[in-house]
């Protein structure tokens, strides 16, 4: 597998942490949100490992935030997701689905509620501010939507409590799961949520005075060696083990909610109005073809970069491939697919044809772990 | 300046036309409409040169189409752009600024007529689709939106004209110029258009049938030695040289449109409604306060991964430097700057200081050649 260069320029975005973690060993980056996100400091596995056992600062800066805010925000926020968000309280994250007018997925953010006018959609790889501006306008909603100069970095793994506690004290380990609250450092407020891109627990600070956010990150990284702090990024093996999904990846603008096993999102009893809403409905009614399904496939390594078919033994199409990794934990590959009714259910088996070889492959429920 | 590999992955999309560049000799990538577009076949300053004197072909699939169809089609074309569409011609590209209701950018397309009821947005680097699909969404516009199957590649540079007719016949070189018609290659018949993001002149093959797409690349390069055909991507240097600017890096959703000096695609005096247009009367009326202007700076290099502040010489921020390269031609960087006023005009002296050094910068017109 040969290595490209990624061509930076301001349309790539660096973050204000991207000199840190060029001293700190990032090798590779991807981009997301038009903006610059580390993807490997050296080997994943290690990373990997390291970020189940100890604790990892990221630089997330690529989550990016759009503020909706004025008298018709909660509307305009309701108005793009079929989760009801009605009784939504300040002061806490909700996982959402962006849905179109058609039905399918735009996004799939976490939505802050900072006050009943006031809401961030920390944003997976799309632009929604496009979509939430096309609506209001087209809506004659009165609201200002904007990106605010936030930047997040992430603090994950186990050991992300105890490091936090010992800059913010025990209020912060005290924060629930999708929780957020502000947490002083150093005379500066900062927005801090239990909440991150993995499944080993953690926390994301969502920076807005930006070299409080400096000094912040360099405290950490000066207390952390009791710790075993290191530096790192969303990790491609244990995301996929813990089967959190990636918008582009995993599903996108072709896919809806039922496809991609979002359901406790989807509030169609509710007496809310959302785009897609009857769209939905049928969707519902009709059942779905596919769904997205993990996958079991008999090999030690894959560099997946792009979709790859997925058939069974007399060659009909399965499904399709979207995100692969080598799994340490499982001592194969494993990965994440859309695959088709009938196939889309446990222990099916199917084929892969890759690199000239026609690998095993066997269908399971997500999350792998 | 270290290089950085780029992760690839099914979010950043390949084309149908990356396993041919990567045996070609493609050595970086930048990540456009979630799309890889190459950026370098090795030196860029021996491609500029290149593509001043020959021919070459450009793998510029990641210019998505936005294709926007049905009995309101029309309607919502206009109201994105403050660009008068109200005369436009089928068979014809149009550059047109889109807009958003606050008067600023959301993109900087080239549309292209295609039917009455049926257009296709062929899109610098941001999600178009969803602007499209919220205004239609709150206005009850009859439409459909979708990103149809294109993938465009380019031939551009001076020999392009010699290259084609060879393949189409005399026909390709009677269209004229953001014109587009349909050519036969093999019984397969292409949209091509007379068009490229560079300023050596060329066409754009707008690729809906991708296995003949293949084969006419591949054709080009069996027939292309005697016009010295190689394989190429839009030109950083070129470029900036011809003023040709790139939303992301030069302006952006900040920006609008008198800044940029589009001031020709915006008419304010015609019937059409579009977005933005009170706000827009409102910017002319009260002139604008800064504008896009070169700058020549002393120096035989630059990396410019950012925004860069310009200062006067008593340290006063004057403008920021948003593109730069060193141009063979000028014998020293050239840059695109948002610069201030009263700064913004030709001969104001400045100052960058970059790298511990602080080097003299002298403010000129758009374009440089």
């Amino acid at each position: 597998m040969k290595n490209y260069s990624i061509a930076k320029s301001r349309r790539i975005r660096s973050t204000p942490y991207t000199s840190r973690i060029e001293k700190q060993g990032v090798t590779a980056y991807t981009v997301y949100n038009h903006m610059l996100l580390p993807a490997a400091f050296g080997s994943i596995e290690d990373s990997c490992n390291h970020l189940k056992k100890e604790v990892q600062v990221w630089d997330v800066s690529a989550e990016r935030q759009v503020e909706i805010s004025g008298k018709d925000a909660a509307k305009l926020v309701q108005l793009m997701t079929c989760r009801d968000l009605s009784k939504s309280k300040i002061g806490r994250c909700y996982y959402c689905p962006i849905i179109d007018g058609n039905g399918n997925l735009v996004n799939d953010p976490v939505i802050l509620k900072l006050a009943e006018d006031r809401w961030w959609i920390s944003i997976a790889d799309s632009d929604v501010i496009f979509f939430a501006k096309g609506l209001a306008s087209g809506n004659n909603f009165e609201v200002q939507i904007f990106e605010p100069n936030v930047d997040i970095f992430a603090i994950q793994g186990p050991k992300s409590f105890s490091l936090m506690e010992k800059v913010f004290g025990k209020k912060i380990t005290e924060l629930k799961f999708f929780g957020f609250d502000y947490f002083d450092f150093k005379g500066v407020n900062h927005l801090i949520a239990r909440s991150g891109w993995s499944k080993q627990g953690g926390f994301e600070v969502y920076v807005e005075n930006t070299q409080s956010g400096l000094d912040l990150y360099d405290h950490l990284f000066e207390i952390g060696e009791e710790f075993n702090l290191k530096p790192g990024c969303p990790n491609l093996i244990e995301r996929i083990e813990s089967g959190l999904l990636s918008y582009g990846n995993d599903f996108d603008n072709n896919d809806n909610p039922f496809e991609c096993g979002f359901d406790k999102y989807v509030n169609l009893d509710s007496e809310i109005s959302f785009l897609g809403k009857e769209k939905l409905k049928k969707i519902k009614k009709d059942g779905i073809k596919r769904k997205l399904m993990g996958v079991l496939i008999e090999t030690d390594k894959i560099h997946l970069t792009k979709s790859l078919n997925l058939k069974d033994d007399k060659g009909n199409f399965i499904g399709d491939l979207r995100s692969a990794c080598y799994s340490p934990h499982f001592k194969k590959v494993i990965g994440i697919a859309m695959i088709n009714e009938p196939y889309c259910k446990p222990s099916t088996a199917g084929l892969l044809e890759i690199g000239g070889n026609s690998l095993a492959v066997k269908v399971c429920d997500l999350p792998f772990i």
